[in-house]
């Protein structure tokens, strides 16, 4: 079954799923590295190269790429604010993007497809997020598919009962702003199994699966 | 040392310490006994009674009382909102509250001490953390000092940086709405050692200790 998932989103404990006063040079505003630091502490942060545990944290972080087959992303994690009045801006990950297959951009500035290394294609949507999955369905090709945030973004979707699995990394800190990831889902558990696992890093993994997955 | 501690307070995942809709009839709003229902569920709590498990839940809950000499609460926690109105208002506890210990209600509606049954004394102050914390000192005779909440109370004293130990539950639910703790805490983290476990019952217990303790 092919399931519309996300994995590691981190949040803080204040629930900020980015800081405030995000820009080209900080795509988490205020919160600069501190959401990802228990990622980049992982062996599958680290790829080829030595270090990194292998603990819980990494076998949570490994499921990002598992059988992924297409992403649904947002414009603000496309792009900083302005970015559509930039005809040459291809997002922030350089000529070959970690996602390696079809990119979904959710924007009201549509543009023609931008084709990548690596697999990456970036396509544009303007559609309800229901539309959006079932187009994204049909280029993933059987495998799952991400959605990339950002909070907000995550939110829709989860308002609308539309994501399958979850993974939430709850980060022990206080941004105290930000854009928060869990306003307007009062309830939410009851359509979820939801589980914690606490991390020797100080996060703690939520993961909701949806009731009848 | 005498601590100024909390324990037990538990939080939605969403960071509400209570719901919305607060009555004399329903303590904590539209939350119900959800944020407690792993308190309920220890022996601790079911004390003489059999049931209740032992496991990390129990260990947390069993520090409430522990080496306490008295309690600063605020007036939300003492009663519903219009309590004061009522001559005849003795808290929501009965005659015998779960205190066993010198009581200081924070109110702007201060009256004379009320002697209950058990070694409870509820005293009434109309002054600031700073000044409460040292009134409770000198009756605690050594002991610790407890915050019992509600969560505006326990934001204020945790803003002036007054609390040496705290004990929050996060409960895996999304209340949606009510009264928020962590509002206005960022960078919390910098002057707290915080760890956090969680536990099969799907709560996680974080702990905030403060440096130099």
């Amino acid at each position: 079954m092919s399931l519309f998932r996300f994995q590691n989103f981190a949040v803080s404990l204040d629930g900020f799923g980015t800081g405030a006063g995000q820009s080209a040079e900080a795509h988490f505003g205020h919160a600069g590295d501190r959401l990802h630091e228990w990622m980049f502490g992982t062996r599958w942060w680290h790829r080829a190269e030595p270090g990194g545990s292998g603990g819980v944290d990494d076998v949570f972080a490994r499921q990002f790429g598992a059988a992924v087959g297409a992403e649904i992303m947002g414009a603000g994690k496309f792009g900083h604010p302005g970015w559509h009045e930039d005809p040459q801006w291809k997002g922030a990950w350089g000529p070959n993007p970690p996602f390696h297959a079809p990119v979904f951009v959710l924007t009201h500035h549509t543009r023609s497809p931008i084709e990548m290394e690596g697999g990456t294609t970036f396509h544009f949507l303007d559609t309800s997020p229901a539309e959006a999955i079932e187009t994204a369905r049909k280029a993933a090709d059987g495998k799952d598919i991400r959605i990339g945030g950002g909070p907000s973004v995550i939110r829709d979707f989860f308002a609308a009962r539309l994501i399958d699995h979850a993974h939430i990394a709850v980060v022990p800190i206080l941004l105290g702003r930000g854009v928060p990831l869990w306003d307007g889902l009062e309830g939410l558990e009851n359509d979820y199994r939801v589980q914690s696992t606490s991390s020797p890093s100080g996060v703690t993994h939520v993961t909701f699966t949806r009731n009848g997955i």
